[in-house]
């Protein structure tokens, strides 16, 4: 079928690209002459520089041009934190074990393969048969523990290396535990995600700030995942680098002064009812989601503007990049929004940022845990008179009435709503008492008119205290860096036509190394002129490779294409030289002390390949210079 | 004393430089509201700018301009790693724990603090056991768990909580200990160190550098040591950024080509004869230091030099600047030199990086392990003619002989070394029959001559195997960071002569900010002026704050030269306007247009402050600018 040799065309790409990434040493599996460890990968030399030139300019794009303050808080996170987080009791994934082995599997991951294998392989079964497999996998996400166990056993599944049977599902912490301290008594976790080292600086940051909103805090760093059974390569590991922002905002006032800037941006968005209604994404103008209110506010929308800014200057496909809505059971109950981009990949769809305005949720968390309040104020101009309740409990008769029980009664009138003590007055004034229930003591007493004093007062009030919304971009470097390889990878013919090569197409603003440096043949002029423009290289600050070996120059080009250097320069003359382009293969003569300038240039985005094919002489493709 | 009201001095200014650091938030303890965690400190804004700096000048210093290869390995690491570096079984301290509470305490620590507090106050003690107690501290790091154990009995040293005794010493592993997967069954540690994952993939990084040595690989990141009890502030901490060099070199050829480059720098080294002589560091000059076997070989001198240059570039005083070599009794077994750059600060001297000859340890640590090689090759241009020792046993004869024995002969004669084997071969010719130590069987067989053969053969090699040595030059990123903030730190008093202002003295380099925009007063042209420079100095890529408020000029200079901003561009005019250097608060007047380009030349150091002072009309000290 035209689905499953698809699925073949992706897995042999999938097969090249990867390839090609761990022959140039992009990436490697960790400790691997120890056999390596599912989950884990390191950076080599060019993956090193390519994610060291993504940070840089999300630092630039995001932290400088918005003035965020950048925080570097411990991976090591002590149990309380991540106990207000909701992490420690929520951040699982049900888990099955081998009942006679004890091997470990993710219980979604068995039924989702079970109903995937079923439907391709089995021809045999009824139609009724196959729509229910597809719905199974469809809800496969909000199956309860009991649901996905009894579906489990209804269907006969077993481990899949040993046949033998399972054991019920149940949860497992995601997150790496440890221990701080020698007495063993400060339980810790390595953070699952960098942002709450953000919340509990609120108060500070906030205080740095000038006490103002709207602020955003930033962090870039390691967060940890103790997968289960990792599986899908880069995309699923244990370990991985994360950048995030808590953009801090006024609930009552989410507009963005530079929304403007973003509002005419056109691209794929996949609002919550087209994917209800089964309808596919489509190209919308930002400001009409907006407008609309399709995105909930201004700032998520000015994040979302941005986020596609960023991803698309790294190079990712405009036309395999989506921003998808969260539907209603994926988000939090607190979240008031959440949309993620979704870049896509031989893997499907990926999320690679999250996008979420998650109200005050996390900050409240944390003011209640710590009883440190994390609010912010808002001064008056002019002080505003508000109407408010007063709840004023007769403390003596209430004593002669309760005695002991005094304390209870009082803290129950207080905590009562506005709705309840209008109602009390009400009661107390039409018939002179009420039963009120106090929960502390677990029964009903009776309160008369003399014993609590229930009335609204006229105030002024100099400041409005409340707790800031947050709203999260979260970005997974490791999942940008893996699409960015996939979507920057081709193959073309060698000019031979017997091999096909492969080049990395990326923008000079990502490319691990911005140009090389070849003598045509080894002699000792050109070799000198090498390194003449190396030292000018050096001093313009561009990164370059020099390579004075024999190798024919069609091999040294093929040698760095792969690599995805975009200009070659190479020495055929002690007066000018060439500059190759790696993907238009176009060449043109440059005298050698111009060199390091055009490359700049082109590389700063001052100016483009074109405009400098139309200042210089393009070589001839005659020349010897040619691949 | 002279001593102990340095002592006050020392603790009053590093006060203030802590205060002023937690005020303006470069950094501040982790998890604040939740009342901190010992040993845990976040950055803040200006301390991410700083470490930010750091960390690129460190890749562009080291990184780019050797071309080392650069990797980025996880912090979880499996413990079979761990266990091969020797981290498993060796990475302890010495821990005694109150008897009765289990808090646990660093035995030496509590020696330490005993002998001092003894020394400082009890006027008392007899010379005799003043002697004692100075002895003991000299040998602190000396003494087994035995020892410290019977000194601390021998004292009668308690709980300095409580006053209950405590236990003997016994070691506690430092690393942070967790698991792998769902299973329980895979131990892992959060990494120590980032070198072992340098290491683990030689094979792959000596393969990328084209099967060629020397070639270095560099690492930046976390590592983690679960100290027993912090002290010392950022110095002592759980967590932190550590960025590690390991440079592979054949062990018979240790020179480096660029050594003339850094001959001729010359500062203060403390070489170990200087030490236990009880002379103090001198000025010399690197290359007499290489020149006369002081300092071990070309590629550990070169990277001394080029750790001075680094670390004064950053504005460390040479003067508070010290190469130290290790003592025997500090060093590996294994290590051929190393010394440590200490930078004096409050705490005393502090090593901060530590530049080590590590020979062939690790990689042979890991090979025995893993069973791969981590090997290199010179090949031979021409094949060379080696005499190798060949010993042949005659397995007939032995197996006559010693029947169920012969396999433990056999490896016991294979295992001689090429003396003992010659001196085999001359009693057996002379005697006809020798006594031979089995160490597998524990006893003496007789060996006759038909047994065995050995001989000298000559062999035509084509390629030497080895392996590497590795130099490390190690750097703890926080503690070179605290150092800076303490030489960069002094007061100066306000105009008015009524309060010490602080100042950072940072170069540019450094700044976590390069200058600020002032509108000198509130007015729509100055500040229409203001945005333009600011634009300008976004475009020619230079961070900066603008500061709109009305505050007065004084106090927002005083504001910015706290968190070490070199320059402060005052819009007083809308044609011109002025730059003032933080140290020397010397003003030139620079017209609109060029104030950018004038900033970006003395940040990027194509320039000093001399240079453009000298270039444009100094603002006199009478106008309105003035503080």
């Amino acid at each position: 079928s035209g689905s499953s040799s698809g699925a073949v065309t992706r897995e042999t790409f999938r097969q090249a690209v990867i390839n090609t990434l761990e022959r140039r040493l992009f990436y490697l599996p960790s400790f691997k002459i120890y056999g390596g460890f599912a989950g884990f990968y390191d950076n080599g030399p060019p993956g090193c520089a390519v994610k060291s030139n993504i940070l840089s300019f999300w630092r630039q794009h995001f932290v400088l041009e918005e003035n965020m303050l950048e925080v570097d808080s411990p991976c090591v996170t002590p149990e309380i934190v991540l106990k207000a987080s909701g992490h420690v009791d929520k951040f699982t994934d049900l888990m099955v074990k081998d009942e006679k082995t004890g091997t470990c599997y993710r219980a979604d991951h068995l039924l989702k393969d079970f109903c995937k294998e079923k439907l391709e392989k089995d021809l045999s079964i009824s139609p009724e048969k196959a729509a229910e497999l597809r719905h199974v996998l469809a809800v496969l996400d909000d199956l309860s523990s009991e649901e996905l166990g009894a579906k489990i056993k209804e269907y006969g599944i077993t481990a899949p290396d040993t046949k033998n049977s399972l054991s019920d599902p149940y949860p497992f912490n995601l997150m790496f535990q440890t221990s701080i301290g020698p007495s063993g008594l400060s339980p810790g976790y390595m953070r699952p995600e960098t942002a709450q080292g953000i919340f509990v600086n609120f108060k500070d940051l906030y205080y740095y700030n000038g006490n103002k909103l709207p602020f955003a805090a930033a962090q870039i760093g390691q967060a940890f995942r103790n997968e289960i059974s990792p599986r899908q390569g880069l995309l699923r590991v244990r370990e991985f680098t994360l950048a995030e922002i808590e953009h801090f905002v006024d609930p009552e006032d989410k507009s963005h002064p530079k929304f403007p800037e973003v509002a005419k941006l056109e691209f794929f968005m996949f609002p919550r009812e087209q994917q209800v209604s089964g309808q596919s994404a489509k190209k919308m103008l930002l400001g009409e989601a907006v407008s609309k209110a399709i995105v909930n506010n201004e700032t998520l929308g000015y994040f979302i503007g941005r986020v596609y800014l960023f991803l698309t200057s790294l190079g990712i496909d405009k036309e395999r990049l989506r921003f998808r809505q969260h539907l209603a059971n994926e988000m939090a109950h607190y979240a008031a929004d959440c949309w993620d981009a979704e870049i896509e990949c031989s893997y499907g769809w990926i999320e690679c940022v999250g996008i979420a305005d998650r109200s005050a949720y996390d900050l409240r968390a944390h003011s209640e845990k710590s009883a440190v309040p994390l609010v912010a104020h808002e001064k008056f101009v002019e002080p505003r008179e508000v109407e408010k309740l007063v709840i004023a409990p007769v403390k003596k008769e209430l004593g002669l009435a309760f005695k002991g029980n005094q304390k209870m009664v009082v803290e129950a009138l207080e905590a009562m709503d506005e709705k309840e003590a209008m109602e009390m007055r009400s009661n107390l004034e039409s018939q002179g008492e009420v039963e009120f229930f106090v929960c502390t003591l677990g029964k009903n007493v009776t309160i008369n008119k003399n014993m609590v004093a229930i009335f609204k007062e006229i105030k002024k009030e100099h400041q409005r205290v409340f707790t800031p919304s947050v709203i999260e971009p979260s970005f997974g470097i490791g999942r940008i860096m893996y699409c960015l390889y996939e979507h920057s990878f081709y193959t073309r013919p060698s000019k031979a036509g017997d091999e096909q090569l492969n080049v990395f197409l990326f923008p000079p603003l990502v490319a691990p190394i911005k140009c090389t440096v070849f003598p045509l043949v080894q002699n000792q002029q050109y070799e000198e002129v090498a390194k003449q423009i190396a030292k000018s290289l050096t001093a313009a600050g561009i990164s370059y490779k020099i390579d004075m070996t024999g190798t024919s120059i069609g091999k040294r080009y093929a040698r760095t294409d792969e690599l995805g250097v975009p200009f070659a320069i190479t020495v055929d003359s002690t007066t000018s030289v060439t500059i190759r382009e790696r993907d238009s293969k176009e060449q043109i003569r440059v005298n050698v002390d111009e060199v390091a300038s055009v490359v700049k240039e082109v590389i700063d985005g001052h100016s483009t390949w074109a405009d400098v094919l139309w200042r210089y002489p393009t070589h001839s493709s005659s020349a010897p210079v040619d691949e």
